[in-house]
Formats: C-alpha cells, sequence, structure tokens
C-alpha cells in the first residue's frame, strides 16, 4: 500500500564543484513527497523529480507558520554512503511534529523512503572528507484557507543538498555574542521544536552579532536572562575545571543530535559530564578564575565548532588564548572520523544506506 | 516607474452567497503582487489574475519563518465602498517588516495599489451589514536556498476574500481560557509584529482550550506569567469600576488598530482610559469585590467581541451574567455604524475607495 513509487527526472544536472559553493545552494536531481489530507492520513509516498513547489497564496504555513524540519548528512566511505543517525532524526522530526500538532509520520515508511532516494542520488554524495549530502525533511501545512488553526493537509518533502566542508580555511575558532536583549524562545514556547518560529526569532539577533563582529548569537533564557539556552544553529557545551557541562534540556533548545553523541562519547572517554543551568555568570566566573577550559558548539552543520570569544555586554572573554581547545579538537576528529569511516563506529551511529 | 500594472483574469469566479461560507476561504479573480530583489528593491507592481504561487522547495520563509502580515476589511456604503484605517494598517505592516528585517514597502504605493485592487473587485464587496471584503496583504522571503540569514528576495501580495458577518448567530459573548502552560511570545520576542511565528506558537493551546469548552485563549506574559497580553487574534480590554484598562503595549502583543479605535472613542465618550500592566491577579480580584464590569476583545475580525466567561486555573469567572455589557455592545454598534456608514465618521476612519 504505501510503497514508494519513482518518478525519474527526464534531465539530470551537472553536478557542481562541492568545495565552490555555499550550504544548501544546490539540489539534487529528486526529492520525496508524502502527502497528507484528513480523509487518507499521510499517502502517495513519492520521489520526483526536483522542482518547484505550488502553494495557495492563503497557505497556512505561509501565513501561520505552522512547519518542522530536520537536518541531517550523508556521507562517502569509500565505496559505501552512510547516514550518521538517520533514526534520531526522524524520531526528532515526529516530536516536532507533536509540539505543533502535526499528524505523526510512519518513520520506518520515511526511513525507507530516504534510503531509496539516497540510492537513487548516490552520485550526489561528495567524496572529499569534510564534505556530505545534507539531507532536508520538512512539513509544512498545506491549507489554502486564512482561518488561523491547526491544518488538514499536510506536505512532507525531503530535499538533498551537496555541501562543502563546514571550515572551508580549516578547522578554526568562531566569536560568539551573548544575546541580551532579543529572546528566541522561552519556556511554554516553540523552542525545543525545529520548527520556522524559532528561526525567524533569530534573524534580527543574527544582524545585529554581525554587526557587532561575531559570528552567532548565544541565546540566554527568555524568563531571567541569565541562563544559558543554544547558539541557534547549534548546543554550546562548556569545559570547566575538567567536567563537560551544557544546558538541561528543559523544553526551550532543541535537543540536538550532535549534543547527545558528544555527552555519550565524552562520557565513554571518561569526563564527567553535567547537563544543568548554568548561567552566564557561572561562565563569567570560570573565566575569571581559569577553570573555563573551552567553550563549544554541537550542530549537524559544523559537528563541532569551538568558541574563540564569547562576547558579554561589550566584554569579550577570550576561550584558551582563542585557539582550538583539545578537547573540541579530539571530539572533532572523533566524530567527524566515524562519519567517514576513519574511526571504527562502536556505536553504530552510522547507517550504511548505498554502494557507489 | 512604479505604476501598477493590470492584467485581466480571463474567466470570472461566480460569487459565493457570503453569509454560507467561513472565513478566508473564498478568493476573488484577482489579486496584487510586487517583487523585491537586491538590485531593483521592490518592483513590478502589479494586479494579476489570482491563482496558486510558486516556490521553491528550499524556500526561506516554508523553514525559516520571515513573513508578516495584515488584516483589514472594505465595507459597502449604499453605492460607495470604504477601507476601515487603510493607511495605519499599512503603516503597521511596515512595523512588522522593520522586526522581521524585511525592506519597508512605500505606503503610498502599497496603498495606490490597493485602492486599485479593490476598484476592479468591487462587485466582489458583500452589501449586508456585518459581511466585509477581507483584505490579507502579507510578505514572505522568497529567497530558495537553506542558509538562516535574512532574506535577499520578497514578494508581496494582497488577497481578498469576501466574509460574512463574525457572529453568524448574531453578536454574543464568547468563553475565554486564561492560559498558564503555553507562551504565546514574550519581551525580546516578535509578539508586537504580525508574522506567523505568534500564530505557530498558539496552535496547541488554542487546540487545549477547545477541549476545554472554550473558544479562545487568553495569553499571559512569558516572564511572570501573570500579566494580561492579547487573545492572540484579538486584544484585551476590561472595564473595571467604570475604567477602561487595556494592556500597555510593551512590545509582546501587537498595537491593535481596533484597539487604538475603541480607546480613543472612549476617551472622547468621557470614560477614563488606562493603558497598563494589568495582572490576572488584579482581574480576579475586581470580579470578586464586584467591580469588574466588563471583558471584551478588539479586533479587525470581531470588531467587538465580548467575553462571558474567563476561565482560570480550572474556575471560570462570569462576567455581567455572561451577558454582553452595555459598554461593548455601543462600542460595537458605533464602530460597525461607522463601518457600514449609519455612524457619521467624524474621525475620518473610512477611506471611500470606489463607486459602485
Amino acid at each position: 500500500m504505501n510503497e514508494v513509487n519513482f518518478v525519474q527526472a527526464s534531465n539530470l544536472k551537472e553536478k557542481p564543484d562541492v568545495s565552490k559553493i555555499g550550504f544548501g545552494t544546490h539540489f539534487t536531481d529528486h526529492m520525496f513527497e508524502m502527502t497528507y489530507t484528513e480523509d487518507k492520513g499521510w499517502h502517495n509516498p513519492q520521489i520526483i523529480p526536483f522542482s518547484d513547489i505550488t502553494i495557495s497564496p492563503a497557505n497556512a504555513t505561509i501565513h501561520y507558520g505552522q512547519a518542522i524540519f530536520e537536518g541531517m548528512k550523508a556521507f562517502r566511505q569509500g565505496d559505501k554512503v552512510v547516514i550518521f543517525r538517520p533514526l534520531d532524526h526522524l524520531n526528532r522530526l515526529n516530536n516536532s511534529a507533536r509540539i505543533l500538532d502535526i499528524p505523526q509520520v510512519d518513520v520506518e515508511l520515511v526511513h525507507t523512503a530516504l534510503k531509496k532516494l539516497i540510492e537513487i542520488e548516490k552520485a550526489w554524495v561528495p567524496a572529499q572528507r569534510g564534505q556530505s549530502l545534507y539531507i532536508r525533511p520538512f512539513i509544512y501545512a498545506d491549507d489554502g484557507f486564512l482561518g488561523v488553526s491547526v491544518g488538514k493537509s499536510y506536505k512532507l518533502y525531503i530535499i538533498l543538498s551537496p555541501v562543502a566542508a563546514y571550515y572551508s580555511h580549516g578547522f578554526s575558532p568562531v566569536k560568539i555574542m551573548v544575546e541580551d536583549t532579543y529572546v528566541r524562545a522561552t519556556q511554554g514556547g516553540l523552542g525545543e521544536a525545529k520548527t520556522p518560529a524559532n528561526y525567524a526569532a533569530s534573524l534580527h539577533a543574527g544582524l545585529v552579532a554581525h554587526k557587532k563582529g561575531y559570528d552567532q548569537t548565544l541565546w540566554l533564557d527568555g524568563v531571567e536572562r541569565k541562563y544559558i539556552e543554544e547558539v541557534g544553529s547549534m548546543n554550546i557545551l562548556f569545559k570547566i575545571n575538567g567536567e563537560i557541562v551544557t544546558p538541561e534540556l528543559d523544553g526551550s533548545i532543541l535537543s540536538g543530535i550532535t549534543r547527545r553523541t558528544v555527552l555519550q562519547v565524552a562520557k565513554e572517554w571518561g569526563y564527567p559530564v553535567s547537563e544543568r543551568r548554568i548561567s552566564i555568570d557561572e561562565v563569567k566566573d570560570a573565566y575569571k578564575n581559569g577553570t573555563l577550559e573551552e567553550v563549544f558548539g554541537s550542530g549537524t552543520a559544523a559537528v563541532i565548532s569551538p568558541v574563540g570569544v564569547l562576547g558579554y555586554k561589550g566584554e569579550d572573554m577570550v576561550i584558551n588564548d582563542g585557539k582550538i581547545g583539545p578537547f573540541a579538537q579530539k571530539m572533532f576528529d572523533y566524530v567527524t572520523g566515524v562519519q567517514c569511516g576513519a574511526e571504527k563506529d562502536i556505536h553504530n551511529f552510522t547507517e550504511v544506506v548505498a554502494e557507489v
């Protein structure tokens, strides 16, 4: 019943030089599509040629934002193509769906469809270390009327984009500004979901940070404006006096797949790990007394992103002399090693989905 | 240069029986479209046949929610068509644009285009009192790549939908649930903008309220969870001991056009008016000591929406015996009277835009 149909594109695109393209600018020849209606539920799963999509000008998502997405990556390992933790990502898609009142998808079916899509598009998976095929599943309410209510029809797509190594000039620390004016999400809001609202709320602060010379924004909680939340495109971790500390999952931050990878591996390596509330004042104090050893982000895009400078209220904390810390380096090497096959994958983080 | 072109639809639709259709389900024959690109700015303003629109599957708004909208109404006054406070709505569109980092529009140009559109579609403006032609301008980021950043290309549309009287069974009080779990918007967030994020954040609480037998949700502030904010589709006002009290515009609620109309008229009628923080405890106390005379919402859709029941933490406050209060009735009659031409429009709230 739910077999995934395949409509082949009549013309295949020329593949770009991945090292010269930005993130998410080029897409492969095909995409996966599935439709939800009240009477049929999720139906008509099919792989079709990549093309523009058509919506009503009264589309519920354009007006009221009922949408969610995921982001994961496929890598070349010699003659194999693997995806990093695909089921974790698809289960998180369903968690976002729950928060936005979008009907749950059949993870097994979408997983099957994703593997079929990657098999078809395997020639698009870049072979160089650091490069990957970015996988973007997304769901949006497709109703074409203007009432504010939970949608009755949805579309799910998976689109694929070959992406360069995140660090085009080599793995290097970023400058992060701690945001004390704008709020991304708060308790009781949508912060735990991968949904457009959280990104819309981050745009202006991102501009302000860039103007001040920072790469990204570190969010504080919306209530007390003192507890660390996340960086918007990644979770944040601190190494303080030997311990790995990261904000607990309190409903206002994303439950990062790379975050849980890092925490699991760090524990196995023997580091004390703590998921708890951590205030910006505690970070400042640790900086002052010399116990703030490392700060780094974790996320699908960059895997590990060492923070060289943390700016707060006009003052810059320079972390580990602005250099990559040894823990961040070791974790980056390990996780990217598992992804490219240089490290043995003892946790089964990767799943082989195609042979080239 | 910025003349508004007109491409006429080849087939005109049959007009529906407005009394039998829901809100925002039917659209007129034409719509206004304008395009923004970095090199040309806003350009190519044109009125074209109403039709579906085409977006990239990587569309920035579907993924990251950079969009805004407005809602206003056109009414028949005998042989004339008027719009209620169109420039206030278009200026508020630009305020939302500022918050979402969307390029400002030329209000004069959009105003001209709107009048031309209504002139073309004037036969769609329903003639019965209470019915209207709902006007929905909206702007969305139209970029087709997956980076989280402020868009470089945008589309603006204005679509028109004939709508029935809001109170199909007569002007009557609603049941409102005070929401103490979920948060719509908070200080430092997007609450002041008409943007999808705020509506996405309201969907789940709306479902919960409906399941508990309430019509809508009254939001509390996201920090202390005690100060009254708004109802999501309308602002909220209280009549306490003869005074009209409404939450101040603090950045997390919408600056309603009907709200400002009501406050201005109430002052002229000699009522004391106060825009200030008001806590749910103050409302409860006023209810208990008998000084909570009326509660009502204000918004473009309903104009005035008397609240008959206010539920908070499982207890219902029955306002004015569940009946429409005299102030709400008087204000409803006055504003709808101005809109339909039964009342003299001494404030120039309405603008004549077409003759039928």
